[in-house]
């Protein structure tokens, strides 16, 4: 099998540094000092026309002094001295280069000129490119960056493509997690479909998010997305929706950018998740990277007040999630732990139950009743994020996540309210298969998700 | 002027518990523990039939037996008991009661008509209740509380109206804060107005916020509304959006629910502000509280990245924002320190500048350009929430944190991504009027309730 043009980008095994800086530490940006630190443990020629060394590595002059065999140059300098450098490169025999400056087709007419040079000179000599205008790839795998903003290292099965540096550096708060990354800024060569069907055979990468501005060529996304969306998820935030943003959009990257409701339908149509903002990138990830996908859209819920129950009502509602008609066996279970005067149905208010018996068994048949019941194919439990050790007492989430773990498949979510959401949700999350949303309405939003992603894979 | 009659359940000298338990510790959600352990001062009268002695304290066997004058009951027994207990309380000449046991309106016929008995009770012997189905009231200005649940007292100017202990125990996931709380529950007598009318005259209350499921006595709540709006704002979570929920919100409160277009429509003629979930609740208490209102709907924007400014836009359109038109002066000293191929407007983008003249002198440039121009009404600005200390030169947030401090009164919002959002939020939260919010779109939502307060304001 050939191999994918983007490979030599991602795990390269020796890379040119053109246009490489001798300063290094704060504020200096350094590209080979953060390759490093990164992990990059194959060779690095340091490009500069006045450096004898850099960071303990010889540097070379120009490109056409190394004697080596090189698969991926790095370029760094002023936008007019860069068509030369690729040309450069692709006589050296080098297959792939990034071009991280900006003032390309972002920038003026001299700008749009020079990168419609860099298109011609892939196509005219079989080098590929990455950018300009990015900050080229991470590959947290193999310990490759060619990034000049540091980077922490987590080996995480998600793959981002993205048109701008902010969803490398942001990967915190878009993913959550960015296990490999393809900044490909302008595209003036390669672009979304490669970038995708490349982590769409990347047996590392078990979900794709990707950041849309604009897009040219679609009609080989799409197709290679119908075909990568079968296998793993794929989630993608189509920004400049509104006009003002569009406008923005072709000044930033240079792309066409057409109609949002153009992009959510042909996203629908080839299985792709529509994400709205950072919020919905995060938790849609998460989701569809711990629980997969839902059955149905019947949910069943246990709350510790009517009040959250109808909050919840109302973010079902919202999302297109409907509450479950529960058996009459799983009511009964929770009624006979309730006072007379309760009458049980979903959602499952388990508080004057519990003040009788103790929120870890009243917790624990209610939970497992929903679990087993054939009517629910998901459950949110709505529980009480207590100070610890004062209110340890209140914590129900050690049941929650031993009754999620011992009773299947069903996607659980949790919404926690109280003093210390942060923390008692990442304890839940590392111990059980259960995850934690900060509001009612993301933890609905985000079981849409599954099921939109069950109906998907129905029709596969 | 009379006493409000909410002040005797904020303010009590002297509460009788009656139904107290002898329980204590792990589990028992003890009422006489939690009110100790709050704070409270004052004399407390335990009462229960077969116990000499509560906590260290003296237990009476029955109301009448109580020789003291008391100000407040909270009564904890069988709701079949609460009649006759209430009439001997207000025999003694106790002023008010807190009902906590669940079972009236919010559960069968019965209880629906034990909840009238209350009604009456109170008419016809001046006795005043909050309840049934309440945590009853907390104030962490006083030290006072009803909750049999643990609390963190936090003496914060926010005041929270609720028909649920959720709101409570929640409060830190809601408003982010709470410093008296009124829990109405069934609202069998005090309600809504009563609590707004309270927190309106009460000087240690900056901001309101109120949960409504359903409301019976609309038209004086929404006259005290209106009045208590132009002295501080209010901010209104209503439940039961959906058919669904209001189905289950008369089951839970026994109240009755309107369609939640009057209610919005009613909202917004009274200056209140509608929230949607708990996100808002939180984001506008934090707004509204700290950076008071906004004069128009023009924003200004700096960001380290293109695409960031793009997803802003998109966030702004979305929340009935505009982009700032930037006076030539503001767009020149950017311009001064951009490269010449860069066409500087609003967002204005950074990152080319600050590579050659470094972070804090072109964020410092760039954010008192936006602050002293005269077409920017608020300023929201992107940066990133780094790892600290290995990231420290990425940090923007001590300048923007310094600048706004400098210059004046326009609100100052972030959006931090990168790693390290929390801490680095909180960090400059803490030395620095600016507020930081986790995604672009709470932001831009945030600024366009602060543009409505203005607007408001201006109508009165």
């Amino acid at each position: 099998m050939k191999e994918h043009p983007l490979e030599c980008f991602l795990n390269p095994g020796s890379v040119a540094v053109v246009g490489a800086s001798r300063k290094t530490g704060k504020g200096s940006f350094n590209l080979i000092e953060q390759m490093i630190k990164f992990g990059f443990k194959g060779k690095i020629y340091p490009i500069n026309p006045s450096a004898r060394e850099i960071m303990g590595l010889k540097a070379c002059r120009q490109i056409d002094d190394i004697k080596d065999r090189v698969d991926l140059a790095v370029i760094l300098i002023p936008r007019g001295q860069v068509p030369g450098a690729v040309e450069s490169c692709a006589r050296r025999g080098i297959r792939g280069a990034v071009i991280v400056p900006q003032g390309f087709a972002d920038a003026d007419e001299t700008g749009k000129h020079l990168q419609k040079q860099l298109t011609l000179i892939s196509r005219n000599t079989g080098i590929r490119l990455v950018g300009p205008n990015t900050l080229g790839v991470i590959n947290a795998y193999s310990g490759f960056s060619t990034s000049f903003v540091p980077h922490k290292r987590q080996k995480v099965p998600v793959g981002v493509i993205c048109q701008s540096g902010i969803f490398f550096v942001g990967s915190a708060v878009f993913t959550g997690m960015l296990g490999k990354g393809i900044d490909i800024g302008n595209g003036c060569d390669l672009d979304f479909a490669d970038a995708l069907e490349y982590f769409g055979n990347d047996h590392d990468i078990d979900v794709i998010f990707i950041h849309i501005e604009g897009m040219i060529r679609g009609r080989r996304f799409y197709e290679i997305a119908g075909r990568v969306a079968r296998r793993k998820p794929i989630i993608a935030l189509k920004a400049a929706r509104s006009e003002e943003g569009a406008q923005a959009a072709m000044s930033h990257s240079g792309a066409l950018v057409g109609r949002h409701e153009v992009f959510e339908a042909a996203f629908q149509q080839a299985g792709i998740t529509t994400a709205l903002d950072s919020q919905d990138v995060q938790d849609f990830t998460r989701a569809l990277l711990h629980l997969g996908s839902m059955e149905g859209n019947r949910i069943g819920v246990v709350t510790l007040t009517g009040a959250g129950g109808i909050l919840l009502i109302d973010a079902l509602k919202q999302n297109g999630l409907q509450l479950a008609e529960l058996s009459p066996h799983t009511i009964e279970r929770v009624q006979a732990l309730s006072p007379v005067w309760m009458s049980i149905r979903n959602p499952l208010d388990i508080w004057p139950a519990l003040m009788k018996h103790g929120m870890d068994e009243v917790y624990r048949v209610a939970l497992e009743g929903l679990l087993q019941d054939p009517g629910v194919d998901g459950v949110i439990c709505l529980a009480i994020a207590p100070e610890l050790p004062a209110q340890a007492d209140l914590d129900a989430t050690p049941v929650i996540g031993e009754t999620a773990a011992n009773h299947g498949r069903k996607p659980v979510v949790t919404w926690l309210y109280g003093p210390n959401q942060n923390i008692v949700s990442e304890t839940l999350e590392a111990s059980s298969p259960v995850l934690s949303f900060p509001s009612l309405d993301r933890a609905a939003r985000a079981l849409s998700v599954l099921y939109k992603r069950g109906r998907f894979l129905k029709t596969i």
